[in-house]
Protein backbone atom coordinates (compact mmCIF):
# COMPACT_ATOMS: atom_id res chain seq x y z
CA UNK A 1 0.00 0.00 0.00
CA UNK A 2 1.47 3.31 -1.21
CA UNK A 3 0.46 6.16 1.14
CA UNK A 4 1.69 9.67 -0.25
CA UNK A 5 2.83 12.51 1.86
CA UNK A 6 -1.14 14.45 1.54
CA UNK A 7 -2.29 11.04 3.13
CA UNK A 8 0.22 10.82 5.37
CA UNK A 9 -1.66 9.22 8.84
CA UNK A 10 -1.27 10.89 12.03
CA UNK A 11 -1.32 8.64 14.91
CA UNK A 12 0.29 5.21 15.01
CA UNK A 13 -0.82 2.45 16.81
CA UNK A 14 1.37 -0.25 17.93
CA UNK A 15 0.39 -4.03 18.80
CA UNK A 16 2.78 -5.45 21.44
CA UNK A 17 3.20 -7.44 24.29
CA UNK A 18 5.08 -9.90 21.53
CA UNK A 19 7.32 -9.90 23.81
CA UNK A 20 6.03 -6.84 25.93
CA UNK A 21 9.78 -5.20 26.52
CA UNK A 22 10.20 -5.31 22.80
CA UNK A 23 6.88 -3.18 22.61
CA UNK A 24 7.54 -1.02 25.34
CA UNK A 25 10.95 -0.52 23.62
CA UNK A 26 9.61 -0.10 20.03
CA UNK A 27 7.35 3.21 21.83
CA UNK A 28 10.60 4.22 23.39
CA UNK A 29 12.65 4.00 20.12
CA UNK A 30 9.66 5.77 18.22
CA UNK A 31 10.29 9.01 20.72
CA UNK A 32 14.03 9.05 20.64
CA UNK A 33 14.63 8.79 17.04
CA UNK A 34 11.71 11.44 16.25
CA UNK A 35 13.54 15.20 15.55
CA UNK A 36 11.85 17.30 18.32
CA UNK A 37 12.25 19.97 20.01
CA UNK A 38 9.41 19.84 23.00
CA UNK A 39 6.62 17.35 23.46
CA UNK A 40 4.56 18.36 20.71
CA UNK A 41 6.80 18.03 18.07
CA UNK A 42 6.54 13.99 19.13
CA UNK A 43 4.34 11.30 17.30
CA UNK A 44 1.07 10.51 19.18
CA UNK A 45 0.85 6.84 19.92
CA UNK A 46 -1.27 4.13 20.96
CA UNK A 47 0.59 0.49 22.15
CA UNK A 48 -1.50 -2.13 23.23
CA UNK A 49 1.09 -4.43 24.61
CA UNK A 50 -0.94 -7.75 25.15
CA UNK A 51 1.23 -10.25 26.83
CA UNK A 52 -1.73 -12.73 26.79
CA UNK A 53 -1.25 -13.16 22.89
CA UNK A 54 -0.23 -16.58 22.67
CA UNK A 55 3.18 -17.53 21.63
CA UNK A 56 3.70 -17.03 17.88
CA UNK A 57 6.68 -19.18 16.94
CA UNK A 58 4.62 -22.35 18.42
CA UNK A 59 1.63 -21.78 16.90
CA UNK A 60 3.51 -21.04 13.62
CA UNK A 61 5.33 -24.48 14.12
CA UNK A 62 1.71 -26.11 14.73
CA UNK A 63 2.35 -26.84 18.40
CA UNK A 64 -0.13 -24.59 19.66
CA UNK A 65 -3.42 -22.42 19.68
CA UNK A 66 -3.30 -19.69 17.21
CA UNK A 67 -1.98 -16.03 18.14
CA UNK A 68 -4.85 -15.05 15.80
CA UNK A 69 -7.91 -14.32 17.81
CA UNK A 70 -5.51 -12.03 20.30
CA UNK A 71 -4.27 -10.40 17.70
CA UNK A 72 -7.21 -9.26 15.64
CA UNK A 73 -8.57 -8.34 19.83
CA UNK A 74 -6.15 -6.06 19.81
CA UNK A 75 -5.97 -4.46 16.59
CA UNK A 76 -9.58 -3.93 17.30
CA UNK A 77 -8.47 -1.76 19.98
CA UNK A 78 -6.30 0.33 18.43
CA UNK A 79 -8.30 0.90 15.47
CA UNK A 80 -11.12 1.97 17.94
CA UNK A 81 -8.68 4.32 19.73
CA UNK A 82 -8.85 5.92 16.14
CA UNK A 83 -4.97 5.47 14.79
CA UNK A 84 -3.93 5.86 11.25
CA UNK A 85 -1.55 2.81 10.75
CA UNK A 86 -0.59 -0.17 13.00
CA UNK A 87 2.89 -1.26 13.58
CA UNK A 88 3.80 -5.03 15.11
CA UNK A 89 6.82 -5.03 16.72
CA UNK A 90 7.21 -8.86 16.36
CA UNK A 91 8.82 -10.70 13.08
CA UNK A 92 6.86 -13.61 13.96
CA UNK A 93 3.59 -12.15 14.08
CA UNK A 94 4.03 -11.18 10.22
CA UNK A 95 3.78 -14.70 9.29
CA UNK A 96 0.06 -14.00 9.93
CA UNK A 97 0.00 -10.60 8.12
CA UNK A 98 -2.28 -10.53 5.38
CA UNK A 99 -5.18 -12.25 7.62
CA UNK A 100 -4.16 -9.06 10.20
CA UNK A 101 -4.14 -6.63 7.10
CA UNK A 102 -7.37 -8.26 6.20
CA UNK A 103 -8.76 -7.35 9.86
CA UNK A 104 -8.16 -3.92 10.05
CA UNK A 105 -8.86 -0.75 8.21
CA UNK A 106 -5.84 1.15 9.38
CA UNK A 107 -2.81 -0.03 7.05
CA UNK A 108 0.13 -2.26 8.59
CA UNK A 109 3.37 -1.84 8.47
CA UNK A 110 5.03 -4.33 7.57
CA UNK A 111 8.84 -5.49 9.51
CA UNK A 112 10.58 -7.12 6.96
CA UNK A 113 10.23 -4.12 4.45
CA UNK A 114 11.53 -2.40 7.14
CA UNK A 115 14.44 -4.24 7.80
CA UNK A 116 14.61 -4.19 3.76
CA UNK A 117 15.04 -0.61 4.29
CA UNK A 118 17.48 0.09 6.74
CA UNK A 119 19.54 -2.52 4.80
CA UNK A 120 19.66 -0.19 2.10
CA UNK A 121 20.26 2.57 4.43
CA UNK A 122 23.05 1.11 6.09
CA UNK A 123 24.55 0.70 2.38
CA UNK A 124 24.28 -3.22 2.36
CA UNK A 125 22.73 -3.42 -1.00
CA UNK A 126 23.37 -6.64 -2.75
CA UNK A 127 24.65 -10.44 -1.45
CA UNK A 128 24.38 -12.31 1.48
CA UNK A 129 22.49 -11.17 4.24
CA UNK A 130 22.03 -13.51 7.66
CA UNK A 131 18.91 -14.30 9.67
CA UNK A 132 18.05 -14.35 12.89
CA UNK A 133 14.68 -15.50 14.52
CA UNK A 134 12.31 -17.90 16.18
CA UNK A 135 12.25 -21.35 14.37
CA UNK A 136 8.79 -20.65 12.91
CA UNK A 137 10.49 -17.20 11.11
CA UNK A 138 13.25 -19.41 9.93
CA UNK A 139 11.33 -22.70 8.71
CA UNK A 140 8.36 -21.11 7.23
CA UNK A 141 11.11 -18.49 5.14
CA UNK A 142 9.50 -15.33 6.28
CA UNK A 143 12.45 -13.16 5.37
CA UNK A 144 14.00 -15.95 2.90
CA UNK A 145 11.36 -14.74 0.26
CA UNK A 146 11.22 -10.99 0.45
CA UNK A 147 15.01 -10.87 1.01
CA UNK A 148 15.15 -12.78 -2.13
CA UNK A 149 12.92 -10.58 -4.03
CA UNK A 150 14.68 -7.61 -2.94
CA UNK A 151 18.21 -9.05 -4.52
CA UNK A 152 19.81 -10.24 -1.73
CA UNK A 153 21.30 -13.88 -1.11
CA UNK A 154 19.45 -15.12 2.42
CA UNK A 155 21.63 -17.11 4.45
CA UNK A 156 20.07 -18.90 7.28
CA UNK A 157 21.42 -20.39 10.79
CA UNK A 158 21.43 -23.91 11.20
CA UNK A 159 18.85 -25.97 12.71
CA UNK A 160 21.52 -26.21 16.12
CA UNK A 161 21.84 -22.80 15.75
CA UNK A 162 18.35 -21.58 15.77
CA UNK A 163 17.38 -23.87 19.14
CA UNK A 164 20.72 -23.67 20.83
CA UNK A 165 21.55 -19.88 20.46
CA UNK A 166 18.68 -17.96 19.28
CA UNK A 167 15.66 -19.47 21.28
CA UNK A 168 17.40 -19.26 24.72
CA UNK A 169 18.75 -15.46 24.00
CA UNK A 170 14.55 -14.83 23.54
CA UNK A 171 13.72 -16.65 26.31
CA UNK A 172 15.86 -15.17 28.54
CA UNK A 173 15.18 -11.45 27.32
CA UNK A 174 11.19 -12.47 27.49
CA UNK A 175 12.11 -13.38 31.10
CA UNK A 176 14.22 -10.10 31.91
CA UNK A 177 17.48 -11.41 31.79
CA UNK A 178 18.63 -9.63 28.87
CA UNK A 179 22.53 -9.87 30.28
CA UNK A 180 22.16 -13.87 29.85
CA UNK A 181 21.00 -13.36 26.15
CA UNK A 182 24.06 -11.88 24.95
CA UNK A 183 26.23 -14.48 24.98
CA UNK A 184 24.16 -17.17 22.94
CA UNK A 185 23.25 -13.80 20.12
CA UNK A 186 26.88 -13.17 19.60
CA UNK A 187 27.70 -16.48 18.58
CA UNK A 188 25.27 -16.95 16.46
CA UNK A 189 25.43 -13.88 14.70
CA UNK A 190 29.27 -14.88 14.35
CA UNK A 191 28.24 -18.03 12.81
CA UNK A 192 26.45 -16.35 9.65
CA UNK A 193 29.11 -13.77 9.99
CA UNK A 194 31.77 -16.49 9.50
CA UNK A 195 29.67 -17.96 6.43
CA UNK A 196 29.94 -14.43 4.63
CA UNK A 197 27.29 -13.04 5.41
CA UNK A 198 27.24 -9.13 4.77
CA UNK A 199 24.80 -7.80 7.68
CA UNK A 200 22.98 -9.87 9.80
CA UNK A 201 19.25 -9.23 10.77
CA UNK A 202 18.43 -9.15 14.18
CA UNK A 203 14.78 -10.79 13.28
CA UNK A 204 13.21 -11.34 16.29
CA UNK A 205 12.59 -8.37 18.38
CA UNK A 206 13.85 -9.51 21.34
CA UNK A 207 17.33 -10.02 19.76
CA UNK A 208 17.85 -6.19 19.69
CA UNK A 209 17.46 -6.02 23.27
CA UNK A 210 19.68 -9.23 24.17
CA UNK A 211 22.37 -7.29 21.69
CA UNK A 212 22.16 -3.70 23.14
CA UNK A 213 23.19 -0.85 21.03
CA UNK A 214 26.59 -0.10 23.03
CA UNK A 215 27.60 -3.67 22.18
CA UNK A 216 27.47 -3.55 18.34
CA UNK A 217 30.60 -2.38 17.64
CA UNK A 218 31.60 -5.77 18.77
CA UNK A 219 30.50 -7.12 15.66
CA UNK A 220 32.41 -7.52 12.01
CA UNK A 221 29.25 -7.44 10.26
CA UNK A 222 26.78 -4.76 10.42
CA UNK A 223 23.50 -5.75 12.19
CA UNK A 224 20.11 -5.08 11.20
CA UNK A 225 18.01 -3.89 14.75
CA UNK A 226 14.28 -5.02 13.27
CA UNK A 227 13.27 -2.43 16.14
CA UNK A 228 14.46 0.14 15.23
CA UNK A 229 14.06 -0.23 11.12
CA UNK A 230 10.12 -1.07 12.06
CA UNK A 231 10.34 2.86 14.11
CA UNK A 232 12.03 4.00 11.75
CA UNK A 233 9.64 2.96 8.34
CA UNK A 234 6.85 4.91 11.40
CA UNK A 235 8.56 7.98 11.51
CA UNK A 236 9.55 8.16 7.54
CA UNK A 237 5.75 7.72 7.21
CA UNK A 238 4.16 10.07 9.73
CA UNK A 239 7.33 12.64 9.63
CA UNK A 240 8.10 12.74 6.09
CA UNK A 241 9.75 16.22 6.65
CA UNK A 242 12.07 14.64 8.95
CA UNK A 243 13.93 12.08 6.86
CA UNK A 244 17.10 12.04 6.39
CA UNK A 245 17.20 13.35 10.08
CA UNK A 246 17.59 10.25 12.57
CA UNK A 247 19.93 9.96 14.82
CA UNK B 1 -9.84 4.43 46.97
CA UNK B 2 -8.44 1.14 48.67
CA UNK B 3 -8.47 -2.04 46.03
CA UNK B 4 -8.31 -5.50 47.54
CA UNK B 5 -6.66 -8.54 46.47
CA UNK B 6 -10.07 -10.20 44.61
CA UNK B 7 -11.19 -6.97 43.61
CA UNK B 8 -7.33 -6.27 41.79
CA UNK B 9 -7.50 -4.89 38.39
CA UNK B 10 -5.69 -7.04 35.78
CA UNK B 11 -5.03 -4.54 32.76
CA UNK B 12 -3.44 -1.24 33.19
CA UNK B 13 -4.40 2.32 31.51
CA UNK B 14 -1.38 4.30 30.92
CA UNK B 15 -1.96 8.22 30.26
CA UNK B 16 1.45 8.95 28.53
CA UNK B 17 3.01 11.98 26.29
CA UNK B 18 3.73 13.83 29.19
CA UNK B 19 6.27 13.85 27.94
CA UNK B 20 6.26 10.98 25.77
CA UNK B 21 9.88 9.72 26.37
CA UNK B 22 8.84 9.22 30.09
CA UNK B 23 5.23 7.82 29.24
CA UNK B 24 7.55 4.93 26.93
CA UNK B 25 10.04 4.51 29.30
CA UNK B 26 7.24 3.74 32.14
CA UNK B 27 5.83 1.69 29.91
CA UNK B 28 9.47 -0.04 29.68
CA UNK B 29 9.62 -0.29 33.17
CA UNK B 30 6.43 -1.57 34.38
CA UNK B 31 8.17 -4.69 32.00
CA UNK B 32 11.23 -4.72 33.24
CA UNK B 33 10.10 -4.62 37.03
CA UNK B 34 7.54 -7.47 37.15
CA UNK B 35 8.85 -10.79 37.67
CA UNK B 36 8.14 -13.18 34.36
CA UNK B 37 9.48 -16.06 33.21
CA UNK B 38 7.36 -15.77 29.89
CA UNK B 39 5.26 -12.80 27.93
CA UNK B 40 1.95 -14.28 29.58
CA UNK B 41 3.08 -13.46 33.19
CA UNK B 42 3.48 -9.74 32.13
CA UNK B 43 0.89 -7.21 32.69
CA UNK B 44 -0.96 -6.15 29.76
CA UNK B 45 -0.78 -2.33 28.95
CA UNK B 46 -2.47 0.14 26.93
CA UNK B 47 -0.67 3.08 26.51
CA UNK B 48 -2.03 6.07 24.96
CA UNK B 49 1.31 8.28 24.41
CA UNK B 50 -0.32 11.76 23.19
CA UNK B 51 2.04 14.43 23.24
CA UNK B 52 0.07 17.25 21.89
CA UNK B 53 -1.56 17.70 25.28
CA UNK B 54 -1.13 21.11 26.13
CA UNK B 55 2.10 22.17 28.44
CA UNK B 56 0.90 21.40 32.13
CA UNK B 57 3.20 23.59 33.93
CA UNK B 58 2.77 26.54 31.76
CA UNK B 59 -1.50 26.24 32.43
CA UNK B 60 -0.78 25.38 35.83
CA UNK B 61 0.96 29.10 36.44
CA UNK B 62 -1.74 30.21 34.57
CA UNK B 63 -0.13 31.15 31.52
CA UNK B 64 -1.56 28.86 28.54
CA UNK B 65 -4.46 26.47 27.40
CA UNK B 66 -5.75 24.37 30.17
CA UNK B 67 -4.56 20.46 29.57
CA UNK B 68 -8.00 19.23 31.29
CA UNK B 69 -9.79 18.42 27.74
CA UNK B 70 -6.95 16.31 26.10
CA UNK B 71 -6.13 14.46 28.97
CA UNK B 72 -9.93 13.71 29.40
CA UNK B 73 -9.82 12.40 26.20
CA UNK B 74 -6.87 9.79 26.70
CA UNK B 75 -8.72 8.82 29.65
CA UNK B 76 -12.06 8.41 27.49
CA UNK B 77 -9.68 6.24 25.19
CA UNK B 78 -8.19 4.32 27.81
CA UNK B 79 -11.52 3.52 29.83
CA UNK B 80 -12.83 2.48 26.27
CA UNK B 81 -9.69 0.03 25.78
CA UNK B 82 -11.17 -1.48 28.77
CA UNK B 83 -8.69 -0.67 31.30
CA UNK B 84 -9.24 -1.57 34.90
CA UNK B 85 -6.91 1.17 36.51
CA UNK B 86 -4.81 4.23 34.87
CA UNK B 87 -1.20 5.37 35.54
CA UNK B 88 -0.68 8.99 34.41
CA UNK B 89 3.20 8.91 34.78
CA UNK B 90 3.30 13.31 34.87
CA UNK B 91 3.59 14.67 38.66
CA UNK B 92 2.34 18.41 37.17
CA UNK B 93 -0.88 16.75 35.52
CA UNK B 94 -1.65 15.41 39.20
CA UNK B 95 -2.30 18.89 39.99
CA UNK B 96 -5.61 18.27 37.84
CA UNK B 97 -6.28 14.65 39.55
CA UNK B 98 -9.85 15.28 41.03
CA UNK B 99 -11.17 16.69 37.83
CA UNK B 100 -9.42 13.31 36.21
CA UNK B 101 -10.72 11.14 38.56
CA UNK B 102 -14.22 12.84 38.00
CA UNK B 103 -14.11 11.77 34.43
CA UNK B 104 -12.87 8.37 34.55
CA UNK B 105 -14.71 5.30 35.44
CA UNK B 106 -11.24 3.47 36.19
CA UNK B 107 -9.71 4.45 39.58
CA UNK B 108 -6.48 6.56 38.91
CA UNK B 109 -3.14 6.03 40.97
CA UNK B 110 -1.80 8.81 42.61
CA UNK B 111 1.74 9.29 41.99
CA UNK B 112 2.93 10.91 44.75
CA UNK B 113 1.03 8.39 46.49
CA UNK B 114 3.21 5.93 44.58
CA UNK B 115 6.48 8.48 46.06
CA UNK B 116 5.79 8.14 49.29
CA UNK B 117 5.31 4.36 49.56
CA UNK B 118 8.60 4.22 47.49
CA UNK B 119 10.41 6.80 50.24
CA UNK B 120 9.33 4.35 52.90
CA UNK B 121 10.83 1.16 50.72
CA UNK B 122 14.19 2.78 50.64
CA UNK B 123 13.80 3.19 54.77
CA UNK B 124 13.37 6.92 54.23
CA UNK B 125 10.54 7.08 57.37
CA UNK B 126 10.92 10.66 58.45
CA UNK B 127 12.49 14.04 58.44
CA UNK B 128 13.28 16.56 55.50
CA UNK B 129 12.75 15.92 52.21
CA UNK B 130 13.78 17.59 48.83
CA UNK B 131 11.41 18.11 45.80
CA UNK B 132 12.34 18.88 42.06
CA UNK B 133 9.94 19.37 39.76
CA UNK B 134 8.19 21.99 36.92
CA UNK B 135 7.48 25.22 38.73
CA UNK B 136 3.93 24.20 38.60
CA UNK B 137 4.68 21.66 40.79
CA UNK B 138 6.56 23.60 42.98
CA UNK B 139 4.61 26.36 42.94
CA UNK B 140 1.25 24.71 43.46
CA UNK B 141 3.00 22.80 46.33
CA UNK B 142 1.77 18.84 44.78
CA UNK B 143 4.43 17.41 47.31
CA UNK B 144 4.96 19.75 49.93
CA UNK B 145 0.97 18.69 51.50
CA UNK B 146 1.28 15.02 50.74
CA UNK B 147 4.56 15.00 52.24
CA UNK B 148 3.41 16.87 55.42
CA UNK B 149 0.76 14.56 55.51
CA UNK B 150 2.53 11.58 55.81
CA UNK B 151 4.77 13.02 58.93
CA UNK B 152 8.04 14.37 56.51
CA UNK B 153 9.60 18.02 56.26
CA UNK B 154 9.20 19.35 52.99
CA UNK B 155 12.13 21.20 50.92
CA UNK B 156 11.72 22.97 47.91
CA UNK B 157 14.42 23.79 45.65
CA UNK B 158 15.01 27.68 45.37
CA UNK B 159 13.11 29.75 42.60
CA UNK B 160 16.17 30.24 40.74
CA UNK B 161 17.32 26.35 40.97
CA UNK B 162 13.71 25.94 39.35
CA UNK B 163 14.00 28.01 36.87
CA UNK B 164 18.04 27.59 36.15
CA UNK B 165 18.56 23.92 36.38
CA UNK B 166 14.92 22.10 36.55
CA UNK B 167 13.62 23.64 33.83
CA UNK B 168 16.47 23.21 31.20
CA UNK B 169 16.78 19.81 32.57
CA UNK B 170 13.30 18.63 32.10
CA UNK B 171 13.42 20.68 28.37
CA UNK B 172 17.18 19.08 27.30
CA UNK B 173 14.72 15.36 27.71
CA UNK B 174 12.11 16.33 26.05
CA UNK B 175 14.28 17.05 23.38
CA UNK B 176 15.89 13.98 23.28
CA UNK B 177 18.83 15.43 24.63
CA UNK B 178 19.26 13.26 27.84
CA UNK B 179 23.04 13.50 28.53
CA UNK B 180 22.72 17.71 28.22
CA UNK B 181 20.01 17.08 31.13
CA UNK B 182 22.60 15.33 33.69
CA UNK B 183 24.91 18.46 35.05
CA UNK B 184 21.85 20.68 35.55
CA UNK B 185 19.61 18.12 37.29
CA UNK B 186 22.60 17.12 39.48
CA UNK B 187 23.23 20.82 40.70
CA UNK B 188 19.93 20.51 42.03
CA UNK B 189 19.81 17.44 43.57
CA UNK B 190 23.06 18.85 45.34
CA UNK B 191 21.41 22.06 46.85
CA UNK B 192 18.60 20.07 48.35
CA UNK B 193 21.48 17.60 49.90
CA UNK B 194 23.15 20.33 51.41
CA UNK B 195 20.25 21.46 52.99
CA UNK B 196 20.09 18.40 54.77
CA UNK B 197 17.81 16.38 52.98
CA UNK B 198 17.14 12.83 53.93
CA UNK B 199 16.08 11.56 50.15
CA UNK B 200 15.22 14.00 47.21
CA UNK B 201 12.72 13.16 45.14
CA UNK B 202 12.96 13.30 41.27
CA UNK B 203 9.57 14.91 41.16
CA UNK B 204 8.84 15.43 37.62
CA UNK B 205 9.43 12.26 34.71
CA UNK B 206 11.49 13.86 32.87
CA UNK B 207 13.93 13.68 35.66
CA UNK B 208 14.40 9.70 35.90
CA UNK B 209 15.57 10.15 32.41
CA UNK B 210 17.86 13.32 33.08
CA UNK B 211 19.64 11.14 36.16
CA UNK B 212 19.72 7.63 34.72
CA UNK B 213 20.16 4.85 37.19
CA UNK B 214 23.59 4.02 36.50
CA UNK B 215 24.69 7.40 37.81
CA UNK B 216 22.62 7.37 41.02
CA UNK B 217 25.17 5.79 42.70
CA UNK B 218 27.32 9.17 42.54
CA UNK B 219 25.17 11.37 45.18
CA UNK B 220 24.83 11.05 49.09
CA UNK B 221 21.74 11.43 48.98
CA UNK B 222 18.87 8.25 47.56
CA UNK B 223 16.31 9.84 45.29
CA UNK B 224 12.96 8.63 44.73
CA UNK B 225 12.03 7.82 40.77
CA UNK B 226 8.73 9.02 40.58
CA UNK B 227 8.48 6.32 36.89
CA UNK B 228 9.54 3.58 39.17
CA UNK B 229 7.43 4.31 42.28
CA UNK B 230 4.58 4.33 40.05
CA UNK B 231 5.18 1.75 37.76
CA UNK B 232 6.18 -0.35 41.55
CA UNK B 233 2.37 0.76 42.42
CA UNK B 234 0.95 -0.41 39.87
CA UNK B 235 2.76 -3.94 39.57
CA UNK B 236 1.53 -3.79 43.65
CA UNK B 237 -1.40 -3.39 42.76
CA UNK B 238 -1.64 -5.74 39.52
CA UNK B 239 0.39 -8.83 40.44
CA UNK B 240 -0.25 -8.45 44.55
CA UNK B 241 1.55 -12.13 44.77
CA UNK B 242 4.95 -10.43 43.18
CA UNK B 243 5.17 -7.91 45.99
CA UNK B 244 8.94 -8.29 47.55
CA UNK B 245 10.26 -9.76 44.50
CA UNK B 246 11.14 -6.18 42.43
CA UNK B 247 14.61 -5.86 40.78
Amino acid sequence: MMLTTSEAPRRLGVLGGMGPLAGAAFALRIVQLTPASADQDHIPVLLCNDPAIPDRSTAGMGGGPSPLPAMIRGLKTLVAGQVDCIAIPCNTAHLWFDELQAESSAPLLHIVESVIQDLRRQGVTRGKVGILGTPATIAMGLYQRHLRLAGYEPIEPSHDDVHRLCVPAIAAVKRNEVERAFAPARESIQHLSNQGANAVVLGCTELPLAVPACRRAEFDVPLTDSIDALARAAIQLLRPASQGRYR
